[in-house]
């Protein structure tokens, strides 16, 4: 038995989310869903031990990375991301059984929510009012309870409360997806697939320069960045951190010597983890094994060479 | 008369910004306030002329960059920013007239708002039930509508409903401030201050290295980075963009070789502005005025060097 913690309360995209990797085998042992209040609470959860996993939002493409997220992996102790998944942000609609879309006068929704299927519910609910909800689950809740027709909800959120669904797949814009990741406890990280992504947070002094030495050292070895973001520290005048993917592992060579290279540099460099992406994009790093070989080889006075 | 959109509705932080931006002079006209339902479409109503500036936010010192916002500036007609300003993020608790904290039974609150002041909440206000409202203006609205007896509002919506003050500057976690922009059509920019920032998209494949040299081009003048943050593009397989901003300002000779540079490079480039910070933090870059006239001198073979 694994206890999760995640971004509660039940229902919400990222237990969805978490849901998605358990039916893809990511998480292989019978699961204790432990909800939280926050992306850092749950992240705390893994820290103190009430939680052996974390399941967290990290980047949505329409709002960018989930900074809260991303600097609760920076600061307390370290923890590590082991896995991640992808869902498309849509919406579910949902009522008591045996209502019907004329039927539905009120409709609970967060006003996030409500504010990305407006479109959908002038076409569709133009009758019905907007009965604002503190969480897309509780939107749910507030139909279950009685205190609204239909709730703007998520599509486990509206099964968890055996609702039923007026409408599946609602957003205004399509194609909006979110990334989650698994979190746990500092670990070897999950081996090397090909197709992986490994991220750091680095401490820089607010130098001209400083950044672009860190940056050349990933292009100098051939490795693609995935992501870059800023954040001031606002402890220490001056001082920036950087949330960096990269493609490839830390096992890959060209990986492991540019973590190697910034820490000789000076940088704080924090490891977030090594783990297989589901996210498209770059090309993995070159595998200089080979060439490194041939080094050997040559240093070892090798004459076939 | 001024017409200025802004991120609404009346009564936001986005409106308080744009109030302390009329109070600083930074807008000398009178000004005639639009509110509209995203940043994004503040900026859309400049764009069709509909207003002459917009008022928008642009980073969080929690939440991080606004994305909605810089993927608006980063897209459709460019539009240029000419001022900041920050303000610190704290809530207003109101209610009608004649209402002491201990009347209080229900109190509207914006999901994100509540979220942040659920400690002082549940001090001083425990026995209060949360009703969600859809914005934080929108909770002085039920209050005034006598849907809830308090709200957790802003104080300009508390002021502009005639409410009752009953607490000010709540907020569990102090110094939260965000920072708001004022954006209009391309102009020239507002006249260098010595403590301006300058701030640009940057268009570039998705190859390892191109992101180094752009970052080169930067730390080659002794220009310090403020802001850097990468986009999937989404709509161009392995295309990225960059938001960057520097300090110092286009009319600064090393800000000014930097965007050639980078315009030679071939990557796209769009100012997005250069105007004067109210941000702490970096040093403009070296003027190399001096140095320039001292090549000049050198090239006409001045005797005196």
């Amino acid at each position: 038995m694994q206890r999760i913690a995640y971004f509660g309360p039940a229902g919400t995209f990222t237990e969805a989310a978490l849901v998605q990797m358990e039916a893809a085998g990511t998480v292989r042992d019978t699961v204790e869903r432990i909800p939280a209040a926050s992306p850092p609470a749950a992240l705390d959860l893994v820290r103190n031990g009430q939680a052996e996993m974390a399941c967290v939002p990290i980047e949505s493409s329409v709002e960018g990375p989930v900074v809260p997220t991303l600097d609760a992996l920076a600061r307390g102790e370290r923890l590590q991301i082991i896995a991640e998944t992808e869902l498309v942000i849509a919406f579910t609609v949902a009522a008591r059984p045996g209502t019907s879309l004329e039927d539905v006068r009120t409709i609970a929704a967060y006003p996030v929510a409500a504010a990305q299927v407006s479109s959908w519910l002038s076409e569709n609910l133009g009758h019905a009012r907007i009965v604002p909800a503190a969480s897309n689950a509780a939107a749910a809740d507030d139909v279950a309870a009685n205190r609204a027709d239909a709730a703007v909800s998520t599509h486990l959120a509206a099964r968890q409360r055996s609702l039923q669904i007026l409408a599946d797949e609602v957003a205004d814009v399509e194609g909006a997806r979110t990334s989650f990741v698994l979190v746990t406890k500092p670990g070897p990280p999950p081996p090397r697939t090909g197709r992986d992504r490994t991220s750091i947070v680095l401490g820089l002094p607010n130098e001209p320069g400083a950044l672009a030495k860190a940056m050349n050292e990933f292009a100098l070895r051939g490795i693609d960045l995935s992501r870059i973001q800023s954040r001031p520290t606002r402890t220490a005048m001056g001082t920036y951190r950087f949330y960096l993917d990269c493609i490839g592992h830390i096992e890959d060579s060209a990986v492991g010597e540019a973590l190697k290279a910034l820490r000789r540099g000076g940088g704080e460099v924090r490891f977030l983890g090594s783990w297989p992406t589901v996210v498209s994009g770059g090309c993995p790093p070159p595998d200089d094994t080979a060439v490194s070989a041939w080094l050997e080889r040559l240093r070892r006075g090798d004459r076939t060479l």
